[in-house]
């Protein structure tokens, strides 16, 4: 099979996507922050591993010109500019701009994800460009991956859905039978819960943690589909829009 | 929620599970095996993490009264008197023995779980004695984790499939919504297969391996629910009925 799902980074061997087109999902909230950010005119997205780094690039860039952003376990940074809601990315905040971005597990995943011959970032409100992008590639046949961020190295049920929607959308049914078993779980999951995706999201421990810290109103956001026609796709170490 | 499902040992902490009851996981096929070697009249089974630990303990015991078993990637091991084919652990092999045993990925899983207040062995030919087993701990606030072996690190439908079937003998359905991400991945995904377990489980990359190896006999003899009241225990390295 041609495509394939990492559930975790944590399973993922960076060599193992070489030659591959990827896509990273991580629906709460890094790559819908990253999708919202460029098709509200950002003109690219730097992704730091940590606050640390974050903030020394950022130091290198014009600060009329950038901002700093991300989160900590779903929380605000000091000293930064922006969160990691994507409310806060509109074009009055980004147009024109540069931004460094840091989260939890999204920034992670680009970085362990970044040796695929293509790398984009998909989630919910980007879903068709991001099927299209992994469509393209196998009717060239070209293997695809989509790699979920999860949650410190455990799988995130809104990631899995995610990347179930993609699948349903390239393959066609009687291909998913060669699936392999992280795959065939995320197509189960998705045709379980097709019907009421935002429904599902809520019930995961991540929305579950956004509410809890008065950011529920981003969940609804995440979990709404195909509202972005933008593919973010990193290439050396900057995101922007294909 | 008391009761936590891991769907792969690299995302265990062995520490995470202190004070709690474990159920180890590993549908293909070194739960089962264990399951059946006890049911027939083991005395205990020993599990050791590779082959050459496996050997060396074989060495200690009377030959007379022991077996040593096991496999690498689904084949025998050179020199090992059974593979891990439950099919093989008849009384005729294992009555009055004990086994020392050692697998790719259920002996492994077995170690990083040891630290359990409890740790038992499940599957689905002895679901409802494990179901029975966690069911006991919940009543008395104590918590339970199920830990799927896996794959290499890497997700596997049938163990997860099995994590799901006993989340659904334990639980008040109403109970199911305060799961973490990877029990409701679970459960999910037994609900959509619930009806035919045995189809979902010849599905499965580990299926097809098996078939491919010439042991497709063993996967409906591995998918039969409720087949074997025994329960297997683990304590200071040595698993017996409990």
């Amino acid at each position: 099979m041609l495509l394939d799902v990492v559930l975790s980074p944590t399973a993922l061997d960076p060599d193992e996507v070489k030659g591959h087109r990827v896509v990273v999902v991580d629906v709460l909230r890094a790559s819908t922050t990253i999708a919202t950010a460029l098709a509200n005119g950002a003109r690219a997205i730097i992704p730091a591993t940590d606050t640390g780094e974050a903030g020394r690039l950022a130091a290198t860039l014009d600060s009329n010109a950038s901002l700093l952003g991300g989160e900590r376990d779903g929380k605000p940074v000091e000293g930064f500019g922006a969160g990691n809601s994507p409310a806060e990315y509109g074009p009055e905040a980004v147009d024109g701009k540069t931004v460094v971005l840091t989260t939890t597990n999204g920034t992670r995943a680009l970085s362990r994800a970044k040796k695929g011959a293509q790398v984009a970032v998909g989630t919910f409100v980007n879903a068709q460009a991001v099927a299209d992008f992994l469509r393209e590639g196998l009717d060239e046949d070209q293997p695809g991956t989509i790699v979920c961020a999860g949650w410190h190295g455990r799988v995130s049920l809104e990631d899995a859905l995610c990347a179930g929607l993609l699948l349903d959308r390239v393959l066609r049914p009687e291909q998913a039978g060669a699936l392999a078993d992280p795959a065939k779980i995320a197509y189960a999951l998705y045709q379980g819960s097709r019907n009421d995706i935002e429904r599902a999201i809520r019930g995961t421990e991540h929305a579950r943690r956004l509410h809890a810290l008065g950011l529920g109103d981003d969940i609804a956001r995440c979990a709404a589909v195909d509202t972005l026609d933008v593919l973010p796709v990193q290439n050396d170490g900057r995101i922007t829009a294909a």
